[in-house]
């Protein structure tokens, strides 16, 4: 008899590959990796996984008699990963998984399991890949009160957002290229609509507040809309475009948005670049501190995936959160912060254009603190405009964009990003 | 009976009072505080211990029957501290502590009674202040090989460097402007010559890597000999001089050093400013993270002590490090990298010094990519002159700068400083 804990392991691919070869290397010491899953049992993966058994159906890691932990890495909201992790969990088998959008969809069922059977469930790698965000918010900032969550949740947005900026390239090109390196996927829907950070942000926000996971409480605008000029304009404001996760305690509850915004160049969230992920927590006693480090890739997940390991089989796992969703008692809030905003709209260039904007923005209560106009390109019928807005309610802008659209003067290519004005 | 775990605190100066205080607010679900102990009983703190015993002698912590925890504030290498936390691990009670000094001087004895005894010892406080680095490199990079860690470790050293970049300050000005604020001691010595600032990279080379700390296996230059002139010059390279801790493998073991650095200004060191401190970790396979925060300061120190009481009272308190530092078995090498270096010095101002000092260089092997020489000022009978240097082996910088304060050109005020060239 072995006194190391073992894993049983579902999914061989990048992540589930290393993860595989490091528990083999003895790289977690109290672990031994005993039984793996996946879809072809003859794959070349790199590693020799002659050491551990091959089961076909994963649902078999469970029953296995040799497996104390079930490592989940097949991925997939519901289907065979949620059956597995249920089943696991019934079982009383501690679960270690990747799988942020699982987690946020059935959040509430999965906490009964395991919160309230008192069995492990660690998800380190679900949010932020390598950054160890999970065991900072829970264990690192424990007896604080923390108030400001923010980052970059989404290594795939990061990227395109980068490239756009350092080189020049359209939001399409710079998806192709993303899509050709690897850091988009051939569908990219979840990563660039913003869905796939407004799923880390929720469970992030179930941990650092106890807000219960729900996707209708997150504000999620995605990239798509963001133009090679945008990030042009941004650039005369000196500042950058950046996908940024927020989740801020108010007097109404804990807001919660997912969006493009303006973010000054010193700010330390600008730095973030490429496929990089970076967190900003602010907690009282502690202040604000920032992590940051890579969002996703084999290397970055799997080491989240040992750590989660590390700690159940040093017998520090820990349960989902710290109480089942439905006893989480803090309200989610739909009243988003007043904030300045960055206004872009094509006026048509004819006169009185850019009097009956400026006025309609002042009819909406929206002021103006700076206004960039372009001269047209030849042959262009509108000219492009930036507005930066004073402090503006989310209510007044709303009112004000809606009877912008209205306008025949105006193209059909209004957009408004929050500009993010920090204490850093 | 509470089935709350019962915390001891000894010390109230700033960090023990924002202890206390979230403790009797119930910070920590699990921890209640039942003692106190401090030299003045009567003192104002802003907060009231009347639920507390106060204890005149802190032993008697140890031997207070409703005392579970004992946490350690007091401070100090050797004395009441130490003689405290011995005491109540030989007892078999969890102690918590901020101390550096003291683990960095008695890391031996002290691994002994928690790590032999199986008695947790924890420390988040005494590295980095609020930034959960012991977490991260301990439980967050499980499963790794960390081969590179390094950081700006001490508040007062990146303040005064600040303030003396952006304020043009002389290093005796913003040391003063450090002290009024507060975030220099009055007699700065311990942070200012980088001792500090070894003292944490020993406790976190022995968690990283499994060296015995040992300051002697520590090359440490503090940051006395930095004049407003070098910062000048830095700037025309496109950098700024941090103070960087540096714990990195080689083929010798691991080379520990803290000294001053020209850190290029868009390296994320770089953007660490004033009192902040950050650590950035490169391991396999997680590639590189960056944590950065608060170094000190009463809220942030408090912040770590209250993660290690929150750990303990869940029941994970961990000891001191793996093994015992006699069990430990990596080696430490004293073989600096290769690096360019930053070369400052002044040339008498008159026909064949700069000759003299360039032929001094290329004898020893050490070839020159860059040279900025200034004017000299009214009066003056030398020049400013600085070299970057190529790549160049320690030795090599070591003899031809000895053989440059051998020479009657040049005056006796040579200063060399590491260039750090990264991957970021």
């Amino acid at each position: 008899m072995s006194d190391k804990i073992r894993i049983g392991l579902a999914g061989l691919g990048t992540v589930g590959a290393t993860v595989a070869a490091r528990l083999l290397q003895g790289a977690v010491p109290h672990a031994e990796l005993v039984a793996v899953s996946a879809r072809d049992a003859n794959k070349q993966r790199g590693v020799d996984l002659s050491a551990a058994d091959f089961v076909a159906d994963p649902q078999e890691l469970v029953s296995h008699h040799n497996v104390d932990v079930v490592v989940e890495l097949i991925g997939g909201e519901n289907g065979v990963a949620l059956s597995l992790v249920e089943a696991a969990l019934k079982k009383g088998k501690p679960v270690v998984t990747a799988n942020k959008a699982m987690l946020a969809a059935h959040a509430a069922p999965l906490s009964e399991l395991s919160v309230g059977g008192n069995v492990p469930l660690a998800f380190e790698a679900a949010v932020a890949g390598g950054i160890p965000v999970i065991k900072t918010v829970r264990e690192g900032l424990a007896g604080n009160d923390i108030h400001r969550l923010c980052g970059i949740l989404n290594g795939t947005c990061n990227y395109i957002l980068s490239r756009m900026e350092v080189a020049g390239l359209s939001f399409d090109d710079a998806l192709k290229e993303a899509q050709e390196k690897g850091f988009a996927e051939a569908d990219p829907t979840l990563d660039v609509s913003g869905m796939d950070a407004g799923q880390k942000l929720a469970i992030l926000s179930a941990l650092a507040y106890g807000v219960a996971p729900d996707m209708d409480n997150i504000s999620v605008t995605g990239i798509e809309a963001i133009m090679a000029a945008d990030i042009a304009f941004a650039a005369e404001f000196d500042s950058v475009i950046r996908l940024v996760g927020l989740a801020e305690r108010s007097g109404y509850g804990i807001y919660h948005s997912v969006e493009p915004v303006l973010v000054k160049r010193k700010h330390p969230l600008a730095q973030v670049v490429n496929e990089l992920n970076a967190v900003s927590i602010s907690a009282m006693p502690l202040g604000e501190i920032m992590l940051q480090g890579p969002g996703a890739g084999g290397g970055a997940t799997a080491s989240a995936v040992l750590a989660d390991v590390s700690d159940i089989a040093s017998g520090f796992g820990r349960p989902l959160f710290d109480s089942t969703v439905a006893a989480m008692k803090e309200s989610a809030s739909k009243n988003a912060p007043a904030s300045e905003f960055y206004i872009r709209l094509a006026l048509a260039d004819q006169p009185g254009s850019m009097a009956k904007a400026t006025q309609i923005l002042a009819e909406n209560g929206v002021s103006i603190e700076e206004v960039v106009q372009r001269s047209s390109e030849a042959g262009d019928s509108h000219l492009p405009v930036v507005f930066i807005t004073h402090q503006t309610e989310k209510a007044a802008l709303t009112s004000a964009l809606s009877a912008l659209e209205q306008q025949s003067e105006i193209c059909n290519s209004v957009l408004a990003l929050p500009v993010f004005v920090d204490e850093v």
